[in-house]
């Protein structure tokens, strides 16, 4: 790799790292041609210090393979954007997942990272430590940075208990703003759960036909809750039952069996791949808008509003307990109608989130398609974000053409 | 402070932000003259939202009075550093504290802030969202700068919720290694204390002293659990005491009262008074190396090892949940041999911390008298680091002679 920057570098070509292509915003198409740096083979789990919860990995590592060589260990990686990404791409677009809601992003579960600069350089930044103030903070500043600013060649990262005793509660609701509101009181009633979901109904109805399921065709919540406890997670599963209930949830079922759980979240993890199952032919757009908590129910009620209003088949999933959620969009590609109505309506979102302290992206990144709103959202930082690029990668060989506007 | 920064940009004198007073490395004082720039009267808590669990302070607000104001909605802000520190001040240093072993530092707690760079311009990095993957992160580049890149005008932060039911439990050991063990293997049972600290016999003595407590003077541990139910807390209780009693534990002592709870406490952040108040006339210098937790027990017995060889009066403090540890050292100001020892004691220190992939420094940050030690751990970013302070503040009038060496 590092042989492959010097010779970008002395030659001038753009360098796009790449390595299993899961990202949604187009982080890893070489746009200005150039060198895609396949960093997939760099899949060695280096150490793992279970004494220490944390282990040192090459960036093509992916996150399941990881969770499977250290679960007999009682260990494991709680951040799962869902495709089988790896940990190198996961931390350049500060992926999350369903578990951030108690684990956190990639950026709360990197210590260290090793770099290759655009010269070829390796540099190391953060600590192995748990916590450090050693002067500043370039470790986050490679972190969600897309590959624009270095190539990550190892990381250190954290590694939790896996949790004794799990539940996961289902309810349904008549609407998509009750289901929210509903996720603003458990998240407010400190039952600090290990997942909270949104679903929607045309979500619902895509991963039944996609996956044989048969889970109600309703806006839905997945609730899932742990303790180390049995007798305080049955405590805390009957709070939740009598939180679900008095926010108008109905057809609450609780999966105990650790087969009935991992059913659920695989239909979740791929409900992204059942709306594309469902609609041969068309192209998906997703949004990663997150907002304050308090703020989601309104935002996720506009969101539906608008859609409608506009006659789009837009289905809606979310990290609620992040206020974290994802419409998707679909329409054949050369459906121009249909584009410039959602491109109305995502604007309209954008303008809501903003007004209400959000961000346009809360763990996909910018890549290409979300550069006009990073300058909305950041415009009054955009100089020093590009002083920053101009001082790692004065030429512009690093994937160029993303992030920046 | 708008117009005192446009004054020292236009007039080229240096500007040293000053909040509280309360870092420990040097961070406040104007070692090239300029402006000592008081921000402790910018003391407003500006909005609370407790559905989202976010509060926007001004910087001079003290995490103390922060809590105090924001206790009857069963909320808190758990980053304690110990001293009446303020939120501003804490940002600028990536202060934590007893608490961060369950809820993080600074880092981890804060959202959003508003910066006043050098120019006079006001910036907003970061997002009131719990998450965002929203171009380069400009928010932790200021966290940990020690108001060396800008100053922090506004901030909003994560609040949690109050635990319902809590239990400290003391107990001693025969020797500091033992207990630091017994810590890592607490960490290792996935008991996620509250709190685990570790203080030495000459600091109980001193508190003893001090504050009039009768603490048994021997190594000791003080590990607090909480749990939203009471039946998993009193078995959390039970667990923890078979591992403290399997470990060497003795004189197992449980506070179950808020009182008792708070006066231990109270002991513990007085650690450092208590210290100073049995040394009239010396002055006092505290390290604050943070290793991997699975390296604690060997470091901290390292450090016993070669403080008593040189005959140094050391005694020890840790958050030891996180693998971060203080050793307070003192002597008369003119006692040039002992300082001498202290230098030698604590260079090796620093030399077994690295090796282990340990930091300088965990919560206190570099200041004046750590940057030759930044330069022995990020050596290698240095030139980075310069490159950062100099897009920032090209005239270097933020806080100077700070950090960088």
């Amino acid at each position: 790799m590092v042989d492959a920057l010097k010779l970008a570098s002395d030659h001038g070509f753009p360098v796009v790292p790449f390595a299993v292509g899961s990202s949604l915003e187009g982080q890893v198409i070489p746009v200005h041609g150039g060198l895609s740096l396949d960093v997939s083979g760099m899949k060695a789990v280096l150490e793992v210090a279970a004494g220490g919860f944390q282990a040192t990995v090459q960036p093509g590592v992916t996150y399941p393979e990881l969770n499977r060589q250290i679960r007999h260990l009682g260990l494991f990686f709680p951040v799962d954007p869902g495709a089988e990404a790896s940990l190198g791409g996961m931390a350049s677009t500060n992926a999350s997942g369903t578990a951030a809601v108690r684990y956190g992003t990639m950026r709360d579960n990197v210590l260290e990272l090793r770099v290759a600069l655009v010269s070829g350089e390796v540099i190391r930044v953060g600590s192995k430590a748990r916590k450090t103030s050693a002067g500043y903070d370039l470790k986050n500043l490679f972190i969600g940075a897309e590959g624009t600013l270095g190539v990550i060649t190892e990381l250190t990262i954290r590694l939790w208990p896996l949790p004794a005793n799990l539940v996961v509660l289902r309810a349904n609701f008549e609407t998509l703003g009750a289901a929210a509101r509903c996720a603003v009181d458990i998240m407010g009633a400190a039952l600090q759960p290990e997942r909270l979901e949104l679903i929607d109904e045309r979500q619902i109805h895509a991963v039944n036909t996609h996956k044989g399921t048969d889970f109600p065709e309703a806006p839905t919540l997945w609730i899932e809750l742990a303790s180390p406890s049995e007798t305080a997670l049955a405590e805390a599963l009957d709070l939740c039952r009598e939180l679900v209930t008095d926010g108008g949830g109905v057809g609450l079922h609780a999966a105990h069996s650790a087969g009935e759980r991992a059913k659920l979240w695989e239909a979740r993890h791929h409900a992204y791949y059942a709306i594309t199952a469902l609609n041969p032919g068309h192209i998906n757009m997703t949004t990663d808008l997150c907002v304050p908590l308090h703020q989601l129910p309104e935002v996720v009620e506009f969101t539906r509003r608008e859609a409608d209003a506009a006659g789009l088949d837009a289905s809606i999933v979310g990290h609620v307990g992040d206020g974290n959620f994802h419409v998707l969009f679909h329409a054949p590609p050369d459906d121009l109608g249909t584009w410039a109505k959602v491109n109305t309506v995502y604007d309209a979102m954008i303008t809501e989130t903003l007004a209400r302290g959000g961000t346009c992206t809360g763990e996909h990144g910018v890549g290409l398609h979300k550069r006009a709103y990073l300058a909305r959202e950041h415009g009054d930082t955009l100089t020093l974000m590009r002083g920053i690029k101009a001082l790692l990668d004065p030429a512009g060989l690093l994937n160029p053409g993303k992030i920046l506007p």
